[in-house]
């Protein structure tokens, strides 16, 4: 392994004099690296730099842009097993998932670059000039979104690969030509580097503008702050804690011109079991595999599980504890993650009437997370807000509750969320409409027989929803339509045809979907 | 007339002891009416009915919404010459101007009412499902936009009708499926009362849910303050001054849950006349007629212009003055607004190096604004950033530049405008491409060879821009992009038919459009 510490500003790589090292979760050793503690002045440089370099790379033929993003995929694979190697030992995530971490991240590159090939997500509008019209004349009036500007990404700790240097967020505002500057996290900042390094050799390989990316390295809050703050950022995105991600939030409606800050804040998922699902072993195991899957280290891991009470609730509750009981214990992303899980049981089983029915509440790892399931009612539940705050890890709280009236009851009582899930037959659902009427206003994706965890990239996904699941509800940081983040309207009026951008001209020579004089289509004017 | 100085809450009418009256700005006599000081019970009790039947207008199908818009656009014209009459002694606008404005406003609430119909503003996704995908199966993911929930509107002072009670705001949110709380401006509180009554009476004669729109009447800040605090309103549409804009979106920012605002808040609307323009006559007189118009009071009036110092420079300046000096001295919205106005004149001639080239800085009249045209050159506006701020009100600010590369020097240093305007070839815009560049950044829409008074309703209608002119540059208050201010995504994931929304289903015989499986079209799945 070959790493220089240093932060990558553009083409060059920084060195501070100021440096953090970081162990890995699993041993307890300090691993190879001294990473440079990053500051304002790092700051300043890579924001120059995106500023000077915003317009060349938002003005460049959109073929190239995608091949940028196609080229970053390609370099993060030509990292090879190095890469895997840094990002296990940084994370103590097995080699199986950082695979699959590292296939869907080259994969969504790959498919913002076809979006952005494809061209239709600058919803291009058109409405053709009436020079007659009476009273007045009708201008010729056209549409279309534009790079909205350089954007903050924040690496997550939980997604090294997949939401930390060249995750969804950054692929997105590339996508949408916004000049990206990544925070690394700090518990990865190996995994950052090497990706941080593909990204700059892409960027060099497609003749890229030198300010399309950097990468600033820190430990320390003082450095996220100064991006979030700096006038030239437009955006940012971040996965993380509820506390961090508000901070962000104030901090950048606080700037004497706010920005957008699309915060991706965590969830306590909840999963309502109906009546007939309850009888059934694979839906308890099958709950068990995804509050267990990454040692619960999931913004969407279901935290909260809804059902009626009686002895096929207690039967249900058994069955699912006799799962959780063959799970082993996990090594968790760092020694911070672990504290904060276990001072969240705590907070849980502090609550009278919540009991543990499987898992030890604590072990002497430095950084080991059990599995751990929780029982309670649902008067108990309505009764104490703090039992639908996200615990971070693998556990769950089964609540039992009196009636389908109080289940809705509750349904309306709960704060925003990412997902909620519903086990049950058609009939059942069909019988629960006022349910998922009730979680439309409640979560950003609703699941039906099936679990929350494992969120597919694609075009119709949504990963977000009311707050404080996220600072912005009206966007997704999972799927394409999230390029639409980093992107504003422009019209132009009266344009002459050689003026306009190319995809507001008469000729349609890329086909892609316009809106011309109200109707959809592919033609030329 | 018939003016109850009520509030409309629902389908009743609630009266305060405390209330206030509005006086005719022209005649200074104090108009009929005495209406009600709305607070926050009042408040209280429009957003109970609003969140209480939310789910009831969103779920309604698309084509009662469309009705819904339409009857209201109707209702307006069954108030005849009444509501014209009102609104002209209200705030002294002129009987020609104010048929046109419930023109464009009957006009908005149609062309939403075609967009409803239509329904492809849903931006409806559906993902099939792989069962068989290695290594995972591809579960089935649809996503559509659903209402973003109940909304409060401020009425704007300088559009009593296109962007009041029943403007532009409200029409895009109850497109959006969300019940509407206007709060009226309370310098047409007659003019509010009798469209609050109109759009009332739609919703009765629609069989719509009464919660779907009321009317809070006051002249506090503190009614506005406890809409916009209220947890149960989930968006905010607001035109008119920085000031009362920014501690709108201060307040909703620092909300327990924080939500948009959408806040038009002005602009000086640069205008760079080219060379070949410089020469021309009716560049000149229609400058001067776009800085009259609506004495002044537009959002876009174009307060600065731009060109090249010389001879030309000066006879246009002349040109300009003299006919600036045929312009009638007339009647502001209010006192409040011509004071500011003066104020505003105050400071720009109180900067050293700028001169008044025509128009009497005061007026006698109580409401009176004079047309004023100032001049100065570029430096002097490049070191004051007061010339930048709007006057509002019948005056323009021309500025003398030494060169392009100036031109291009001031047009980066500008902050966020709605428009920019330019005039001159097309030769001369091509030759200028990086001044487009450039304000492709600042400002929401360009105009070539016209001028920014006068926004277009349509579909690729910008009407927003960079921060300070807005608080979102993402979106737009005028034309039917402005729908999506007030919707937000949610996916369902694996669902059954029978429990999809209609728009998600496979059967698409509505013919929407759809994206499927990455393909855009209108055929069933």
């Amino acid at each position: 392994m070959n790493l220089s510490g240093t932060h990558i500003i553009g083409f060059e790589e920084i060195k501070n004099s100021s440096t953090f090292t970081v162990r890995n979760p699993a041993t307890g050793v300090v691993l190879e690296g001294e990473f440079s503690n990053g500051g304002a002045e790092d700051v300043e440089r890579a924001a120059q730099l995106a500023e000077r370099d915003f317009d060349a790379y938002r003005n460049m033929p959109l073929n190239k842009r995608a091949d940028f993003l196609e080229t970053i995929a390609e370099e993060i694979l030509a990292l090879g097993e190095a890469l895997l190697e840094r990002t296990m030992a940084e994370t103590g995530l097995p080699q199986a998932r950082l695979q699959g971490e590292r296939g869907r991240t080259t994969g969504q590159l790959k498919l913002f670059a076809q979006v952005v090939r494809e061209g239709s997500f600058i919803d291009a509008r058109i409405d053709t000039a009436i020079p007659d019209r009476q009273p007045l004349p009708k201008p010729d009036v056209r549409l279309m979104q534009i790079s909205l500007g350089p954007t903050a990404v924040f690496g997550a700790s939980n997604f090294p690969l997949a939401f930390s240097v060249a995750g969804g967020d950054t692929a997105s505002a590339l996508a949408a030509g916004c000049p990206v500057i990544v925070k690394g996290h700090p518990a990865h900042p190996g995994a950052s580097e090497l990706v941080g390094r593909a990204i700059q050799s892409a960027a060099k390989k497609c003749n890229m503008p030198e300010g399309v990316f950097s990468l600033v390295q820190g430990n320390s809050i003082e450095v996220g702050q100064a991006l979030v703050k700096h006038p030239f950022i437009k955006a940012v995105a971040f996965t993380g804690s509820f506390r961090g991600g508000k901070a962000l939030f104030d901090l950048a409606a606080a700037r004497p011109e706010p920005i957008p800050v699309y915060a991706e804040m965590g969830s306590t998922n909840p999963v309502f079991i109906l009546p007939s699902a309850l009888k059934k072993e694979s839906v308890a195991s099958g709950l068990v595999d995804s509050l267990t899957l990454g040692v619960g280290q999931f913004c969407t891991n279901p935290g909260i599980v809804f059902g009626l009470q009686g002895e096929t609730f207690d039967k249900f509750s058994n069955v699912a504890a006799d799962f959780l009981k063959q799970k082993p214990v996990g090594t968790m992303l760092h020694a911070g993650i672990k504290s904060a899980y276990e001072a969240g049981l705590d907070a849980l089983t502090g609550v009278t009437g919540v009991e543990v029915i499987a898992g030890d509440l604590k072990t002497d790892g430095a950084c080991l997370g059990n599995p751990v399931l929780l029982k309670t009612n649902a008067q108990t539940f309505l009764k104490n807000a703090r039992l639908e705050e996200e615990v971070f890890g693998p556990s769950s709280l089964l609540i039992a509750c009196e009636s389908k009236e109080q289940i809705l009851e509750i349904a309306k009582s709960l704060t925003g969320h990412l997902t909620a899930t519903i086990h049950g037959t058609k009939e059942e659902l069909v019988e629960y409409q006022e349910l998922i009427t009730i979680l439309e206003r409640k979560v950003g994706r609703i699941i039906f027989n099936g679990f929350p965890t494992g969120v597919e990239v694609c075009h119709s996904m949504n990963h977000g929803g009311p707050f404080p699941a996220t600072t912005d509800s009206r966007t997704t940081s999972v799927g394409t339509a999230a390029i639409k983040r980093f992107l504003r309207p422009v019209c132009y009026q009266n344009f002459p045809q050689e003026a306009l951008p190319k995809a507001l001209k008469n000729e349609n020579d890329a086909k892609i979907w316009r809106l011309v004089d109200g109707n959809i289509g592919q033609a030329s004017v």
